[in-house]
Order: structure tokens, then sequence, then C-alpha cells
């Protein structure tokens, strides 16, 4: 199964392309932003597109020409400015919802945010909800689509080495008396096994899970699903 | 009809409401952010809903409540932040399209962008770009409702006396060889009297048109459609 990643030179993005080199029924192509980018992928073995998210539907659709399912994991953050979320968060996904439709690429792994529902957009702190509001619209073009999708919403990302085990649910219990953040952290290295494990198990298909750091092996946890 | 205009106190609602009062069919229901702003409206005789786009949709599904007509007219305009835009341009307007459906009221005219198309979006320049994704997705949220919705692209906004009279097409023609801005320009309250024909006119459901400045009077012009 070729994946495409877009977004592959993220810091989830990165880890994925790795574990999808190292899986012998799975090989990635990375989407990348620049040629200088290349190096470490092309180190994995993977190949490489360089796409700009915000070229034409066209030009990402050429790179998704003969792949068997696509990964968005790019992501301006919540961090960078609101113009970016616009344009990367909402639009570069929506644009490669509609490249791997028109490249006829069924499968399609989206990376989210812990939660984008409407309760979460309203209940966001002020700077944050501009983010939220665009992963929520560019999960409901998805949902909307045909494709045979897999929404992943990530805890509190973190740069902490992978266990290999998560909590993994629709909607997962968060602890009520403890630090928010702290109680929904996950490792990015274990989001990267989620998307594998997804991409390898058709039952996500047409699922939204949330996850965080948990006691569950990643598989398991996945096929729970 | 009874007429809920959102974003009643920008510079096309102020017209608006004004020209509605003025009709003896209709009747304004101005939406506004602050008991503050309410004097001008009273004063026209218009009753008035105090709601900030941000509230929940069941907030502004109450302000609908028993209106025949939605308008949306909010903006923060593409020269405020983009957190705004995201928030109000497209959110503000997902949430109003939510709380017509929720409130009954079927009829629903929008008033988007010039240019809101893929290729609008690809050819902005990038200060632009995020202002006309917002707007792309708003106006591609209320397409797949089944209200009865009109969306109206209004050129170059100006505060010129409006003269009653528009260019108003699906595409209109503009004058390749003149000042891009200068040849698609039109002035608020010609869009505001647009509006008013176009709530009179059910032959525009279904439909989205851009108006620039012309010759044709606005009833005429909104006929042709």
């Amino acid at each position: 199964m070729k994946v495409l990643i877009a977004g592959a030179n993220g810091q989830i993005g990165k880890h994925l392309v790795k574990f999808i080199q190292e899986d012998e029924n799975l090989e990635a192509k990375a989407m990348i932003r620049s040629e200088e980018q290349a190096a470490y992928f092309e180190d994995l073995g993977a190949e490489v597109a360089v796409v700009n998210l915000q070229d034409d539907i066209d030009v990402i659709a050429k790179a998704a020409e003969g792949a068997d399912a696509v990964v968005f994991t790019a992501g301006s953050g919540p961090h960078t400015g609101p113009d970016k979320t616009l344009m990367i968060d909402l639009d570069g996904a929506v644009k490669t919802i509609e490249a791997a439709k028109q490249a006829n690429v069924k499968r399609f792994v989206m990376v989210s945010s812990f939660s984008t529902d409407r309760e979460a957009i309203q209940s966001a702190p002020e700077s944050f909800a501009p983010y939220v509001v665009a992963k929520h619209y560019a999960d409901e073009w998805l949902k909307s689509t045909d494709l045979d999708y897999t929404i992943v919403h990530p805890g509190a990302l973190t740069n902490d080495p992978g266990s290999n085990r998560v909590e993994l649910a629709e909607r997962v219990n968060v602890k009520e008396d403890s630090n928010y953040t702290d109680s929904i952290k996950v490792p990015r290295e274990d989001i990267a096994r989620v998307i594998v494990a997804t991409l390898k198990n058709d039952a996500t298909i047409g699922k939204s899970f949330q996850v965080i750091g948990g006691d569950t092996p990643v598989p398991e946890a996945v096929e729970s699903i």
C-alpha cells in the first residue's frame, strides 16, 4: 500500500514516514514543501513529491496519483498566524481531500485536533478558537465526501519517546481532577503508530476517534474501535 | 415579511434596515452586538436583537424565531485580523445558517465577496486569500443546505451615494483594460437595494450573482436573473 503523506516534514510526519518504511506492506511518498527537505526521506528510501499546500488541487492530485491512501498531517499548528490556519489547516486540507478524489485514492486519514465539534469551538479560549474552527470545517468537509476516511483526534502532542501504548476511543475519558493539558498528553511518535495501525485496519473506515497516552498497545487499541 | 439582519450595524446593514422599514411589505429585525447600537434601528421603528456572532447557534436561532428570512451581511471585513475572519465571516455565517434552519426560517440571503470560487482563492493576493477562503466555505455550506438561498457577490464596495442602478449577472463582465478595483465598484447603498429586491423576488432562490455599478434599475436587474 502506497501512502502519500501531506505534511511529511512535520513532527508527526517524520515519524510516520519512518514507520511506514519499516513496514513491509507499506511504502511512503512524502509530500514536502521544498527540495531541501528531501534528504531525510530519501535516506529512508521513501519517494518524495515537492508540493506546496497553497498550490492548485491539480498539483496535489498529481502527487496523489498511484497512491492507495492519503494521510493529511500538515498543519500550520495553533501557534502560527490565523492566516496560515485558514490557508493550510482548512483550505490545504480540503484541497488535499479534493485531490485524493480527483486521483481516485479512496482511503484518507486526517490528523485533526483533539476536539473539533461545535462545543469545542464555543468553549475554546479566544486565541485557540480560530484553529478549532479551521479543523472543524476540514473534518466536516471530509465527512461529507464518500472517501474511506478516518479522523484521528490526538490529545496534547509531546516530543516524549513513544511507548506504543495509548488510550483510544470515540471520546476518551479525561480525568476531571488533573491538569487538563497534562491529562490528554500523547507523544507524536505514538500518533504516528496509530496512523500506521489505522491504515492497516479497514474497520476504522468512517470512524473518528481521540487518542491520548495510555496503557493499551496501539494495534489492540485501534482494533477496539 | 419579517427579515432578520445579521450584521445590521455594518455599512450595508444600516442602509438595508432603512430600506426594509420603508417598504410596506417588509419589516426588519436588526441583529446587533450591543445595546448601544440600538438607537439607530429603534428610530427606524425596527425590532432589535442583541446577539454576538460568537454566541451559540441557539442564541442566534432565538433571534431568528418568527422571521421569514435571514440576511447575513455581517463581516469582519478583509482588513480585520484573520482570526476574526475565521470566527465571523466563516463560523459566524455558518452558525447563522444553522440558526435559520433551527428556527425554521427557509429564506436566506448571503452577502458574500465578489469572487469566492476556487480560482479566486488561488489567484488572490496573499493578504486577501484567507478572507476569500472564509467566504468560500461559508457559501459552500449554504449551498449544501436545503434553505431557499441567494448569494449576492458585490464588487468593490464604496460609500458613494447609490444610483439604484447596477450591473448584475452570474458573472458580470469586467472591463479588461481598466483598473480592476475601479471597474467593479458598487455603492453599499445599491447592494442594500439589491438585497431588498432579492427578498421580494423568489426567482432568485438557489441563485448566486455578482453586482457592480451599472445602468440597469435594481428591480429590473434582479428580475433578469
